[in-house]
């Protein structure tokens, strides 16, 4: 394995395989043995337990309660929005039979073709079809809203350039899916969720996102507006991490869900749904690795802290396993996940490789040097510094450390995206920019057919239109008809 | 709705009722719009998520991690192993193409013919072969084991009876699988999962069970012995709750995965795997529930306490608002989830009626006269026994009430096991006492024949050979051959 390390590609040769290496050599997933379908690893896993944790407390916090919706959907019930099948219909595994039977000639087993299914059932690409059909039955009147549901699942979507974590046949996510009485109400809800997930993404994820707004190309299938938070790739790519849609009354009025008012009127009620899925872990991967491996933010890193002992005999070994021991306990009694990898059949160079392979924010390695002089050597996986530092009071030391990680990681992304984000105001700039891997902030005069033709002539396509950007009025970049603000156009994963 | 609630129909009338209704009147779980499946609502939900924190943490403890395997499965890899296509096979949601379009005549969206898939994919009914292909390539020396991985997940299994919760067609649950170099090993996994099961039963869900080992016809497919936990519903029948399967080396000889042992000799790998599904939300209703509505242990009651205040006007609510205020604080400080409902659009009397439907294992109540008195009434679910109780240490009073319920509900629900179980030794008290609803200990000459025969002609099972029982030798009931031991007969769900 440790040629295996050194074998990782590295991202100035080709970012795209560097990824593709990396999720693999660090645990994170690997290829089924199914098409465009993906097994996460359990360390993989154990980061997207970590994200799932937080985000459900944060959704219970905000009032939201899960449930289960089934994983078939009938086929009828996609066509009930036109808009939504437009957009999801194409892509997906469709169930046809509901037996298999011993083959006569011997070769296994095949489908019986007796146990086909009147109607044809399709494997969940999204649930708002399944949900508002139950939600019908549950909202009668003013006084069941809202409803403020999530549901962690699998979904699937027929992947044609399948890609781990970005893009597979099946992932796992979150969906929330929300009944209001009032626009207002739902809108806000959309909103909130939003917000959510942009503090989620920089908090915890370390990754700056930029919020805004969807163009209607870019729009969910059957929204009204499409809350988006953006990150970006060291290739200079845009990320979509996250969104958030306010349906208006499309899935109500396709269900037909009214609720009496106080006032005793009949009217349809407003909806939203908002999901992030394990693509967050491609993102994660994407902002923050370097060549060595993955660099994880400590909030989400599995473990935390690695203590590796140096020695040569195994009186030495006791004396360091005994030295460590309460070192460990004040560790795990300040919540910190630590590891102390004392194994005897790895050589101390293999573990530091494989230790900066799966991103452990921080190493502490204890030689015989180091018990004499009272000391331990610290070495921070995000900037590989390392320096020598008292063994008394180093738990407050790492501690600190890895705050101060977890800030260094999101400076560093932000100061990258900022470096790489430009306005422009002539079409040949904009060709040049985007080749070039930047977020291009340029003006657009609204229309969905400049924004297809730009988007065939340089594959950037409108990542949003960011809130928290000053709206100056202008020229489109592309026809020079008037424009009210400039918006995010990138290439896109 | 408090018309419904009275509407529930008697467990003396009809137990198989009875259940149906409760699990939808107390907002569990509903059928959903496709056959078959169910919606798990959120009140059903936040119990299975108690459940299911408590046993991933139980799995984390025993040295288990979790991670995600396909959700399609393709159809030749369920003909590998002989045994376990036999058991399984027959009934599965099978996907055959990976497109719809829309229809040309109008008629909403079809399935697109040039979409077939070259092979079947079968949505999992379990993932044994899934898993094993993917074990073949992580799996190459001694080193790589044990590997000990538990996913959660959904699955499906088409059947013809469905039932919310015990019996449908999609149901989520989890499954662990592992593998180790020895049998022993393996063998001593598969007992040590069937005891966390089993603690987590009794502990947790007040469900007394007996433990054992499944006769060769009711063994898993594919696997070389089954442990099981029996737990005993109201009307006399057996529920199994989990299963915990030693496979031997059956999986990875089909799958070819071997490993080089420390001498340098390739061996097959050992392999166990183990489930407990929402089948357990079931056994929950089933065992302690009411004519009144569910029964909860207090260990697995997302509200646990309410308190209810009685009031006429709006200044009598103010003071019992601050009064309350802080016993609420000091609830939620002893890690006691507590809902004050001071709503003021249901009257006292439907909320009465409401919180003992959902089962919430403590009412506390608060009016003008216990203003004065410096009392509250406190009702238990369990019992529905009502007592008077001095304001000052009530939140203790409370939380030891709790433990005498969690208790009380495990001793009740024993007693009357225990209650239900008979030793027989004639074949016409062995049917009597079937039709009577018991659990009969009887003996068996250990053939497949005779077992089938019992079963044809009284429709009892061998639920199990029980671990904790007198092994003495005896004559077969129905053949009179000899028998090492008594084992456990039952009709079941």
């Amino acid at each position: 394995m440790a040629k295996e390390l050194k074998d990782l590609t590295k991202r100035s040769e080709n970012y795209s395989q560097w990824y593709n290496e990396l999720v693999v050599k660090a645990d994170l997933a690997e290829q089924a043995p199914v098409r465009g379908c993906m097994v996460i690893k359990p360390y993989g896993y154990a980061i997207w337990e970590k994200m799932q944790r937080i985000l459900d407390d944060k959704f219970k916090e905000t009032g939201h309660q899960n449930a289960y919706f089934p994983l078939l959907i009938p086929k009828s019930f996609l066509s009930k929005e036109a808009e939504h099948v437009e957009g999801f219909a194409k892509e997906c595994a469709v169930v046809t039979h509901y037996r298999l039977k011993n083959d006569e000639n011997g070769g296994g087993v095949v489908v019986d073709p007796e146990a086909r299914l009147e109607e044809e059932l399709i494997v969940r690409p999204t649930s708002e079809t399944i949900i508002w059909a139950t939600y019908k039955n549950w909202i009668k009147s003013y006084r069941d809203l809202p409803i403020l549901c999530n549901q962690w699942a699998n979904v699937m979507r027929w992947e044609m350039r399948p890609r781990l974590f970005l893009r597979t046949a099946e992932f796992l996510w979150q969906e929330g899916h929300t009944a209001h009485a009032t626009r207002d109400e739902a809108e806000a809800e959309a909103r909130k969720m939003h917000s959510v997930y942009a503090d989620f993404a920089e908090k915890y994820m370390a990754l700056p996102v930029i919020k805004g707004v969807k163009s209607e190309t870019e729009r969910f299938a059957g929204a009204l507006d499409t809350y988006t938070i953006e990150s970006m790739t060291q290739d200079g790519k845009a990320l979509q991490c996250g969104t958030a849609h306010f349906l208006g009354q499309n899935f109500a009025k396709a269900f037909g869900v009214q609720y009496i008012t106080k006032e005793n009127q009949l009217e349809y009620v407003w909806a939203t749904s908002w999901g992030v899925s394990t693509r967050l872990m491609g993102a994660l991967v994407m902002a923050h690795s370097d060549d060595n491996g993955l660099v994880l933010p400590p909030m989400l890193a599995p473990i935390q802290v690695v203590v590796i002992p140096i020695y040569k005999t195994q009186e030495e070994l006791d004396k360091i396993d005994a030295k460590v021991a309460p070192l460990l306990a004040e560790f795990r009694a300040k919540g910190i996940s630590v590891k102390y990898d004392n194994a005897d059949n790895k050589r101390p160079g293999f573990k530091f490789a494989d230790y900066e392979l799966k991103g452990i924010p921080v190493r502490l390695v204890m030689g015989a040097r180091d018990m004499e002089a009272g000391t331990l050597e610290v070495m921070r996986r995000d900037t590989l510094e390392k320096e020598t530092v008292a063994f008394d009071g180093i738990a407050d030391y790492v501690e600190n450390l890895l705050k101060d990680i977890q800030d260094n990681i999101y400076q560093k992304a932000l100061a990258f995206r900022n470096s790489r984000m430009v306005e422009v105001d002539s079409y040949e700039d904009f060709k040049q920019k985007i080749e070039e891997g930047y977020f291009v902030m340029a003006h657009w005069d609204g229309t969905p057919e400049t924004e297809a033709k730009i988007k065939e002539e340089t594959k950037a396509t409108i990542r949003c239109n960011p809130f928290d950007y000053k709206k100056e009025p202008g020229k489109c970049v592309y026809t020079g008809k008037p424009s009210a603000c400039r918006v995010l156009f990138a290439r896109s994963y």
